[in-house]
Parts: structure tokens; C-alpha cells; sequence
């Protein structure tokens, strides 16, 4: 029998974001004293809201969505009183594909009848072959070795028949992935999109992921689930990880910490030249090798108006042309000030991601003024994450699975390692890389160390 | 001006494989004080040579082979004095493709006619794109972004015609690249080719990759350039990386470490997590991220005698049935006793990389004497070394560059970052990922810091 100081933690837990506060609050709740170690000097992760100097708009710039088709995040926010506002979405959307601009309302851009035949056929095929996927192991799909040896670039670049359903394609690769399809494998695209039922089911607003923004900003979540629990300890990254028979002892620049079992809610890239002791099963190693985060820069402008909302446009834009290639209407409920979102994914993120911010503001807004027009050009106020430069992040919105990773190295993901137990939203069973996979993640961790015992 | 102690190193050294033993002794030789630290308490890195306890005879668990077409380690080899002998080729080949085993003479199994033209036709295919990519940076190639996105099992499921030329393809990756030809992009494929000027220079024997082993192991290399080294210091992890205007500061668990340059000479993996300050370039980060390191288990039997030469048998053999898929005669320069070699990589070292040595024993075995008859069953001896399971390697032979990784990220491989320089043997810009490749790496690192002048 340990004997072991009354208020010594049960469980320690690595990473505030949202997977880690929910692991603490699920264990908190069930009694376990519980400390968090997060290695930023605020909670919330890849979910961020700033006040904005000029403005005094609130903004966020990491994940922002959520959706009545992701029940995790949003039974967590009713239970933790957070409320939500539609996204908005009236109006025309924008697709600037092939150098042209089409003005658009519903789902798809009105383009030639064999082009929507090509995507309509295309989407479907992809969908159906999605739909055979477990999401939770796509590992075991049918033919998963296959699919898994291609990238999801080659399967668009062999089944697609025009340039604008390739483009169509390679949107939604930047738009949802973060990234070029031609970084992940074909079968991590269909058990991804699985996630959402669909493409659409990731892409729009009413009814899907797109649908709500929550009040205050989404990093209230964190700060609310924070705010609950009793030991919360900022600027604490982990250095060193060691276990035992006995339990877990971390490692920080300040001290040691040590509790029988702990659940390590981080990206797996970011544990890669982390030391354990002993060392981590090859396996779970050469996994954590093996998911780079997606590369995306969001960049927002703040106008005295949402002035586009006058022209009879949503805010909605798709564009080819980068460096931003998706926009959004990003505006606070009231309406004032109009806020534009943009984001800049994959190689448009590389070709600026080493650049000056004020190299990339100029690059964004020469994207949104041609995409709304000149009054884009002169907002009131800007503001960019750029979270490839996030040490603690390493990237958003969360890990990629190149070719070979799932079937190679997929059950590695979640299993425990003795007493270690691994959360965060690349660890999700559905949503993954989302604030719905980050809370699944953590409320499943929390039940494995609740069902571990001591 | 700063004043240093007169002792103080002026450049640091982080790794004591091939390729920061070479910097190390190429700024000793510049007259620089120079001080290496390494993780392990050995030197060597990826090469390792354990004597045998039972039959006392010398193998090589790592790297192992050098040719005259790497005029780095060969010239390397010639200063320090040490001796090589030729790799026992004499005699039939094997192959066991498809269920049957063929021997042969010479370079290709005696296939069926249609067979042998595919695989000319292909293999001569993939040469000519081979020779269009600059080995030093594949990223300029010709069509490098479509040729990166595709994986390299992608081009030859597409281009192969019969299931034997598929089998070979497949072997080539694994023997070579230590990974299923899923994990690596089509890029990666042609450059790394390209570095051994076609095929056969990776996986032949006189004139080519294969030709010699190092008289008393390839570890002596290490061994005799820390030998001529006056401050190499074992057990020395790096944990922490900074620098400023003056220099770098190198942490470890005993203590930091300054001088006014670094290069780190270990696998980019390895240096995921481990802190920055400043954190590095967002797509030097990254790029640490996409570069996991291949799956081999490196398995050798000792046998009182090489009985595989009785039966007109050279030891080389390549199999589509694993574990093991390809062997050679590993023996000692005399002949006895004799050394069965046998490679498990990819898919074959992720199903045994978590077993237990005795299970890894008995499935290798048996593979072995599938191949070379029930004599191979009962070895004197066995030692293997599964190197995904080494925390300080990470894995071998080297990084796989998965899709989008050569486009994406190819720049920042070498770029050094202030006083930081890069090292290594997947900074090669020939021979990447090999002992040749190490050398040129450390050579070209320490000429960088030379005319980067204090």
C-alpha cells in the first residue's frame, strides 16, 4: 500500500485545451483530485478569443464552430450555461474557380451542367466509399490497405474529369484538412469526412459544423471548464515523462509531479523528442513520428460595417486563387463591426508562413478585396494566428495521416501505455481534429482512468 | 566583444554518429574547439558492432556497407586508416516470389519472359525520371509537385503489369527505404534512387552500394574519430535549445553548454519536442514533423560454418514472404564462422516491433530456413536489433519523405537557422540516409560554420 499526501493528485493531466479540461472536469467530478499541466500561459489550446485594441471586438482566432450534428461539444456547453449564435449566412456566396467569379446561393456554385454532373458523381462515389469506414478504426475498413497507399490527391486527380471539380476537391482538402491533398491518404480523407457524414456535413452552416459560434468566443469553453477545477497550473511544460508500477512522475522546468496514472492531452507531434522513461513501445514512437499538423493562417479584417452584407452577399467565399481560399462572415451577433474571415491553408500557408505579418496581411487583403471589392482593402483593424509558429501547438488544426500511418500504425493511437493515457482531438473516435473529437477525446480518457482504478 | 573562457568550446556538436563525428573532426582540423554531445553512452549512432558473446565473433546490428561509388566514407575510411573486405557474393542467388524459389546468377531472378520485359520496362521507366531530379533538391525537379503527390506504391501499382514486377518494386522500397512503398512519396523515391545512380548502385555488390564491410565493424568508424577528438561527452541528451545573438546554449540534464555555433547531427524527428528559444522557423518545425524514420529489424544468425556456400549459395536472397525478405552472407572476412544476415522492414518489422525478442527469434528463423534449408533453424547464436524500439534513433535507415513533404518543406532541410546548422544523414545531399550520406552532411555542416566565421 502507497502511502501518499490527502491532497497528492490522483491524476495528472498534460495540456489545457479542450480534451485535457475536459479529462480533468469528468475526473473531478467523479472525485479524483486531478492537476493539469499546461505548458502555454493560458488555457484553451488551438480554441483562442481576443479583444481586439482598436475595436474592442472579440475574435477568435483558433476553432470557432460548432454544430447540432456534433453532440459532445454542444451537451458541454449547455452544461456549462455557454450559449451560441447562428453564423452568418444569409445572402450569396462567392466561388472564384478558373479566374472566374460566380455569385451563388445553397451549396454549390452554378457552373456548367456536365461540371455539376462530374462533381455530383464524384462527391457521391467519395461519400459512398466514406461511408464504409469505421470511424473509430479505419483500420479495419475494407481494402484499407489500399486506400491507404495513395494519397487523397491521386484518387481526385484519377477520378475527377474536370478542372473545376479537382478544384472543387482540393478546397475542401485546404478547407477541412488544413492542407494539400496531397499530404494525407486517401483513406484518412474518408474516415475524416465519415466524421461528418458527408463533405457537407464539415462545409455548411444550418444543421452542420458551420452552424453556431459561441458567445463570448470559443476559448470561454476552456476558461469555464478551467474555472472549475481546483489545480490548474500554467507554464508548466512537461520535459521528461517516467512511470512505474506505481504511478507517473512529470517532469517541468519547476518541479516534478507525480500521480498514479496521468493522460497526456497534447498533438502526438509535439511528445516526438519528448523523453520517456522507459521508452514508449516502437510502435506508439514511430506514430508520434507520423502526424504533422496541418498548416493554416487565420486572418481576420474588422470593418466598420459588414459592408459586403449591403451587396446581398454572406461573407461565404471559395476561391483557387490564394493566399486566402475560404472566407467567412465573422462579425459578432449584433452585427457591428463587420469582422471577414479568412483562411490561408496548406502550400498557400508554407509559401507565407515564414514571412513578416505585415506580408501577409497585405497578401490576405489583396485576396479579400477581390474576392468583396476595394472596400475590403481598408478594414479598421486586423488580426492573424499564424499556428505553424506555435511551439505549443505546431500547427491546426490538427495532425495529418500521410499514406501508410492508419493501417500501419491506427491501433496505436488511443491504446494506453501503462499508466499513460492519451487524449486530444487527434485521438477522437468521431470529430476528430474538432472541439466535438477534443471533448469525446477527453471524456474517453477520463472513463479509462476511472476504469482503470488505481 | 565576448570575452570566453580559452577553453571554451567554439562550436557544438549534438549527435557522435557518422555525421557530427565528421564535423567534429573537420573543425578540429580548422583549428576550432569543438565539443560533441551525445545522448547515448556510446558513439555511433545508427552503426553499432557487438561482439558476440557465445561464439565471439563481430556483426554490425547497423549500417553496414560502403561502395566506390560513396566517395565520402571512402576517403573517410582511407584517412583513418581502416580496412574493408569485399561482401561474400560468390555463387546462386534467391528469390522466392509468388510461392516459388528461383536461384540464379547475377542481377535478375530467371522470371518469364513477359516478366523480365515489365520489369526492364519499368525499372527503366522510373530510371529516366530518376535522372531528371537534382539530387540536392528535389523540390526543383520538373513536375516535382505532381511527382510529390503520389506515393511511390501509387506509380508502381500503376505502372507494373505483372504481380512479380510489383513484388521486386515492392522489395526494392523495402530494402532500400526501410518502409512499405506506401509511406514515401514518388519524389523520394526517384531522388533517393538518383543518389545511387540507379537501382542497382543501392542494391548491388562490386562497384556499387554493397561492395565492402569495414575490417572490425563499421562502428570503428565512430570510434576512431572520437578517438581523435579531444572533448566528446557521453550520456549528454540535449533538452533544450536556445540562442541569441552571441550564440547557442545547449541544455542537458548535467548542464549547459556555449558556444557560438551548433550543429545538430541527429535524425530532424528527434527534435520535434524538444524546446526552442526562439522556437524555430514554423517550417523548419514542421518540417521535423514529416520526416518520420523507417521501420528494420536487423536480424543475424551464426552458424559454426557458412553452409548456405557447401550448397553453391552467395547468402543474398530476397523474399515477397516475410518476415525476413532480404539476406546476405554477413560473415567474418575468413569465412567462419558463418553469418546469416536477415532484414524484417516495413509492414514485416510493424507486426513483430512489439514482441518479444524470442518471438521476433522464432519468426526470423523460420523465414531463414525457408529460404536456406532446416540447417538455418538451429544457429549457434542470434542478435538482432530492432531500431524503432531505439529512443535516440527513433528508427532506421533514415526519414521517410512522405507526399508534399520534398515540395512543401524540402527548403528549410538545411537552411541553418542563425547559428544553428543541420546535420545528419537526411541533410545529404548525396546518399541520403546512408553512411556516405553522413559524412558529406558533417563535411558540409562544418564548412558552413567555417565561413560562417565566431
Amino acid at each position: 500500500m502507497t502511502t501518499t499526501h490527502p491532497d497528492a493528485p490522483e491524476v495528472l493531466v498534460v495540456g489545457a485545451g479542450l480534451a485535457g479540461l475536459t479529462a480533468a472536469r469528468r475526473l473531478t467530478q467523479a472525485g479524483r483530485r486531478v492537476r493539469v499541466l499546461e505548458a502555454r500561459e493560458r488555457v484553451g489550446g488551438r480554441t483562442h478569443t481576443l479583444r481586439l485594441p482598436l475595436t474592442g471586438v472579440s475574435v477568435d482566432v483558433g476553432g470557432q464552430w460548432v454544430g447540432p450534428n456534433q453532440p459532445h461539444v454542444m451537451a458541454l456547453l449547455r452544461e456549462l450555461g455557454l450559449e451560441v449564435f447562428p453564423t452568418y449566412d444569409a445572402g450569396q456566396n462567392l466561388a472564384h474557380l478558373l479566374g472566374r467569379t460566380l455569385r451563388y446561393r445553397g451549396l454549390i456554385p452554378p457552373l456548367p451542367p456536365h461540371v455539376l454532373a462530374d462533381y455530383a458523381l464524384l462527391s457521391g462515389k467519395f461519400e459512398a466509399l466514406a461511408r464504409r469506414i469505421p470511424k473509430d478504426a479505419p483500420w479495419q475498413a475494407p481494402d484499407a490497405e489500399a486506400l491507404d497507399a495513395q494519397t487523397f490527391d491521386t484518387w481526385i486527380t484519377r477520378h475527377a474529369h474536370t478542372p473545376q471539380t479537382r478544384a472543387l476537391m482540393r478546397l475542401y482538402a485546404g478547407a477541412v484538412f488544413s492542407a494539400d491533398a496531397a499530404e494525407f491518404s486517401l483513406l484518412h480523407a474518408l474516415a475524416y469526412t465519415a466524421h461528418g457524414g458527408g463533405i457537407n456535413g464539415h462545409t455548411l452552416t444550418r444543421g452542420n459544423a458551420l452552424q453556431d459560434r459561441v458567445l463570448g468566443g470559443a476559448q470561454a469553453i476552456a476558461q469555464r471548464l478551467a474555472d472549475g477545477l481546483p489545480d490548474v497550473r500554467l507554464g508548466s511544460p512537461v520535459t521528461r515523462v517516467e512511470q512505474d508500477g506505481a504511478g507517473v512522475t512529470l517532469h517541468t522546468p519547476d518541479g516534478s509531479h507525480h500521480a498514479p496514472h496521468a493522460i497526456l492531452a497534447v498533438p502526438p507531434a509535439l511528445l516526438s523528442g519528448v523523453p520517456f522513461d522507459p521508452p514508449l513501445p516502437p510502435r506508439r514512437a514511430q506514430l508520434q513520428q507520423r502526424l504533422p499538423m496541418g498548416a493554416v493562417i487565420k486572418f481576420l479584417a474588422v470593418y466598420e460595417r459588414p459592408f459586403w452584407r449591403d451587396a446581398g452577399l454572406s461573407g461565404m467565399a471559395i476561391s483557387d486563387t490564394g493566399p486566402v481560399t475560404v472566407t467567412f462572415d465573422s462579425s459578432p451577433p449584433q452585427g457591428t463591426p463587420g469582422v471577414l474571415l479568412g483562411f490561408i491553408e496548406g502550400h498557400d500557408a508554407r509559401a507565407l508562413m515564414g514571412c513578416g505579418e505585415e506580408d501577409r496581411r497585405e497578401a490576405a487583403l489583396a485576396s479579400l478585396a477581390r474576392l468583396f471589392g476595394p472596400e475590403a482593402r481598408c478594414p479598421l483593424e486586423t488580426v492573424e494566428r499564424n499556428w505553424a509558429a506555435e511551439p505549443h501547438s505546431g500547427g491546426c488544426y490538427g495532425a495529418l495521416f500521410g499514406p501508410g500511418t492508419w493501417t500501419g500504425y491506427g491501433g496505436a493511437l488511443r491504446a494506453p501505455v501503462g499508466r499513460l493515457h492519451w487524449a486530444g482531438a487527434e485521438t477522437a473516435r468521431v470529430w476528430m481534429n474538432y472541439m466535438d473529437g477534443a471533448v469525446e477525446s477527453g471524456e474517453r480518457a477520463a472513463a479509462e482512468v476511472l476504469a482503470a482504478g488505481t
